[in-house]
């Protein structure tokens, strides 16, 4: 029996659910919540969903009336989780989870019950396959959420994890009625006049090393004060500076609450960006990786670069 | 016998085409005659593409090799071209174009045979029927080319344009083979160094009115010259304004190389971005438009946003 039919027959026999999504909860983590609470209701169950953290506005509509539940929960399901640790003040449910549903290939598999499909781009992607296989059909509300899910974690179907199989679920999406136009308008279309402001600020502390292949922005504390916004507000920030003609190496710096810096580091081919974060006990992925360092924003930037620096030299990049 | 059946009659029975772009051109114009080309070779029988402006770089590599032909040619073709004018410095084929592929409502029908299809979101999502109906199997670079089109005339899907039909085509695509990632961050992901000098000069000149209702952007000709840019640097700026919380009425500002301003209005419901314009001698659409006005600065911008005022009020909109 796969994992998936596993799944399906613990939803089919049990009822009364509480579904976890990750903290920070982003598209994924709320639009696969919120499509398994439709889906499970359309059986005639009761579910709800949980986040340790507040959902974001432009989410909201998804959410509406399912958080926190009315019922005695007797099932826990967490979706597009891949550690209880990022269940964050959730973390209680730690050891009562019974069912998980992820595409992280990294997860840990604390759930009793775990379907990990590291081909799908968005946990979203799998809830497609569980309304087939349970009898449901995806009526509008549940189509909005796995599109929801679908287009945040692909970037709008740009990145590399977007697959055949993501445009024909994205296809369906459209066939059961939503309004692409209006979703992706609150999705990727609308900003805050604050966060412009932010984005202004950080866009003006840009600047170029080793010949215009290693690009360098910065995030102040004083900026999220001046323009009152907070980490939230320049989320998609750490994609820009990788972005720029010629950069192979993007950094990002965020001065933390309690002093220092996280880097976020975005590389291009040739350069290895988790490379570049281990020298600073951090980690990550071959273009997307991170660290943190103690120190003032000039020696974290000048640290930084120099290890940047360093592996562009070993790969005869030197202009 | 349907307009596509009279095209593809074109097609079979023909030889030596020129597939004509419009000018200034676009993703669109350029994936639909470069697959369209594919398309034809792949019959054995010969065709080039041609273009009275320069194509950009990001699209050097569908072009590469099918600019201006080497036979004679006795066929022309043009797509996504609406109108004759629209072919620049190619209007001299005006009156001898046998067919024309489109999807815009408003073509005038200047070809011996048309074919419009007016709900696909882009024209190269037509040659996805002319490939089938051809009997032509779409290999990587046809793919690459009809991707290329639907991919920048819908936002990369986030458009309200992009219909179910939208996505099963692009699913066909990847099914192809084609590298999602790399086309997109080649079309919507790579920044000029100096276009992000000039956006970051732009967007410095960020104003709001009408209590926030309306935001402005300045794009003046020192700002080209101080950053080394052109006007096609900026292409997508006049969508930014609008895209700020609150925003009803987004205007950009452009200084025009003979004096005078340019200005694009794109609007939110319930404000008609047209009828601002036709105020200027102007016209466009509901939600964007355009129009030219031969003052200075502060004198273009004072007028548009009391003719922008008027329309709030008219609204009941006074904050």
């Amino acid at each position: 029996m796969s994992g998936l039919q596993s799944a399906i027959n613990y939803i089919k026999e049990n009822d009364n659910y509480l579904i976890l999504m990750h903290a920070s909860p982003d598209g994924d983590t709320i639009g696969t919540a919120c499509g398994l609470c439709g889906i499970i209701k359309s059986l005639g169950k009761k579910a709800a969903v949980a986040c340790a953290d507040e959902i974001p506005a432009m989410y909201a509509e998804l959410t509406n009336g399912i958080e926190n539940p009315d019922f005695e929960v007797k099932s826990i399901i967490a979706v597009d989780v891949a550690d209880v640790k990022l269940l964050g003040g959730l973390k209680t449910y730690a050891g009562k989870i019974n069912l998980c549903i992820d595409h992280h290939m990294s997860n840990t598999g604390y759930a009793d019950i775990t379907y990990v499909d590291s081909e799908s781009a968005a946990a979203a992607e799998i809830l497609y396959d569980i309304a087939e296989l349970l009898g449901v059909k995806i009526d509008k509300y549940i189509a909005e959420c796995i599109y929801t899910g679908i287009s945040t974690d692909t970037g709008c179907f740009k990145f590399s994890n977007t697959t055949a199989r993501t445009h024909y679920i994205a296809a369906e999406m459209l066939q059961a009625g939503i309004d692409v136009g209006k979703i992706n308008r609150r999705l990727f279309e609308t900003k805050k006049k604050s966060a412009v402001e932010l984005e202004r600020l950080v866009t003006n502390t840009l600047e170029y090393y080793c010949g215009g292949r290693v690009a360098v922005i910065t995030v102040l504390r004083s900026m999220y004060e001046q323009t009152g916004t907070s980490d939230d507000d320049i989320e998609g920030i750490a994609a820009f500076p990788r972005q720029i003609e010629g950069v192979l190496v993007g950094i990002t710096l965020k001065e933390l609450d309690e002093g220092g810096f996280k880097a976020s580091v975005r590389t291009h081919p040739p350069i290895d960006a988790s490379e570049i974060c281990k020298s600073f006990g951090g980690g990550g992925h071959l273009r997307a990786a991170g660290c943190r360092i103690k120190s003032s924003v000039a020696e974290a930037k000048s640290a930084l670069v120099q290890r940047a620096e360093e592996l562009l030299l070993q790969q005869g990049i030197t202009d």
